[in-house]
């Protein structure tokens, strides 16, 4: 339940780390792209099948390294259906692997459309008679700007599923701050969403004291996440802005708990280009995927035991 | 360039209103889905197939009454790759009967993946050499919590492309005060990002005066719709919350400029769901659509005159 099954996962590999398959086309070695659009032309299924058949090799060398992987949907929205294809693909790939699935959709919309978008991530869509898995995955990131009535129906589908969610409440990008750090009060804007997602999840701790509402904490804010680890005991953290963005395992090391809980690492570009930095031309992507994961699990555990 | 396609539109057709394309199951008149189902099974493939034979006959009926469509991601993506094919045609399908397409997808991200995102729903996406349309619409609602990286790659394929996009500003649910009304300085939130948006905009105004970025800005808060209507004076507006969800022809008048321009006005299930309301099982649906299309026209009529 909650975020227990992720928790199990990380611990197992002792590795606190989610590799991002944010496809860009420029991240795929060209062999591979050159194949695919031999098949398909220079057209979206061409595209669409490079980016699965990239997909699936880093899948491939990452499983005995990572617990998790969290697929971009922009990239994959951008070769429009044929991509959304190759998206639904990856997400059983990797799950047949073992792999927790964090799909990172950042949906939110009013309570109705949020039930439709629920069923379609995480639950079932019902189709006649029959109760259809269409994406399936096992968590998804949401945005509260709407309020707890564009999460409540996700976490609905959570407590039904044991599945999750991470609300956006502090990111790393540049802009993060332009909203989330106005003062309001006593307060800032992206505590008020850190404080909601808190009080949604409430009730559905699991084993290791997290709720299904989990939250994204950016690790370009160090100082942030800190005040925050403090704040919301209960809530898993999903911290993106590691390596490529400036995040370092030092910052890194306020998002977990005493016990090197609560709190998951994403990187995708430093993984998946991996491949650039060893002049090979892509031949070797895989190994490189794997050495760099390995790389980022090792420089964290300077930081972070995990009991 | 901006908002003139749509107000050009709006002012051809004397009506400020948009359908929204929000097929949920039930709103799916049963003979559309028997005939989908007895082609293709209670699948996702059949789910999608009502759902465009449905679409198609609400485009033809309504193309005469009203200027633009407003597709919903969310009861598309609930069906898969095959719901995405089908909203990739439902906005192409629209767009050849002279309709203006609003995708409502309430994206946001980072700015990489802003721009992945904005390629795929209004500019081309780039395979090898090849430059492909995907789901081309002509606007986007979009999410801005992440702050102005996550909206101006949208603006800058508008820019290039003369389309536009509205960001979520004041939302018409019921929990949009929880975050959007809380009072930081001498404004609240939704404020805050009424300002960024119309600042993000500017340099971009077209000929009635509006700038590539709307807002959405709900019926439901008419006070608050009235004031921001005063204080942006160069942002269109999107506005949801007509009918079904309260908010009043006398509501919305105060969405528009003193020219009538300014804004367009969503409903979705008064429109489509009409048909539920003759005692003909639906087998009329496309003239209950038109009828309750020309009931809202005529309601705005009263009091919103567009030069």
């Amino acid at each position: 339940m909650s975020f227990d099954v992720l928790q199990d996962k990380i611990r197992e590999k002792k590795n606190p780390t989610v590799a991002g398959l944010d496809p860009k086309p420029e991240y795929v070695p060209a062999f591979i792209r050159k194949a695919s659009y031999e098949k398909y032309g220079e057209t979206l299924e061409g595209a669409a099948d490079a980016l699965w058949e990239f997909n699936k090799g880093l899948i491939d060398a990452l499983s005995p390294i990572v617990p998790a992987v969290k697929p971009q949907a922009a990239y994959y929205e951008r070769l429009g259906w044929q991509g959304m294809a190759a998206m639904e693909k990856t997400i059983r790939y990797a799950q047949e692997k073992g792999l927790f699935v964090i799909a990172d959709i950042k949906r939110g919309d009013i309570g109705s459309t949020a039930s439709a978008y629920a069923d379609g991530w995480l639950g079932k869509t019902k189709v006649g008679e029959q109760e259809i898995s269409v994406f399936d995955a096992d968590c998804v990131t949401l945005n509260g700007y709407m309020g707890s009535d564009s999460i409540n129906p996700f976490l609905d589908v959570c407590k039904a599923t044991g599945k999750c969610a991470f609300v956006l409440v502090k990111t790393s990008n540049p802009g993060s701050g332009e909203l989330q750090d106005i003062v309001a009060g006593d307060r800032v804007v992206y505590k008020v969403m850190g404080d909601l997602t808190e009080r949604l999840g409430r009730g559905t701790e699991g084993k290791y004291g997290y709720t299904c509402a989990g939250a994204v904490v950016g690790a370009t804010y160090p100082s942030d996440m800190r005040e925050l680890r403090r704040r919301l005991e209960k809530t898993f953290f999903l911290v993106p802005g590691y390596g490529a963005q400036g995040g370092t395992a030092e910052d890194v090391q306020y998002a977990f708990d005493k016990m090197g809980h609560g709190a998951i690492v994403n990187a995708s570009r430093s993984i998946m280009c991996a491949w650039q930095k060893t002049g090979k031309d892509g031949e070797d992507y895989q190994e490189a995927a794997y050495n760099a994961a390995v790389a980022m699990r090792d420089d964290i555990k300077q930081y972070v035991t995990i009991v």
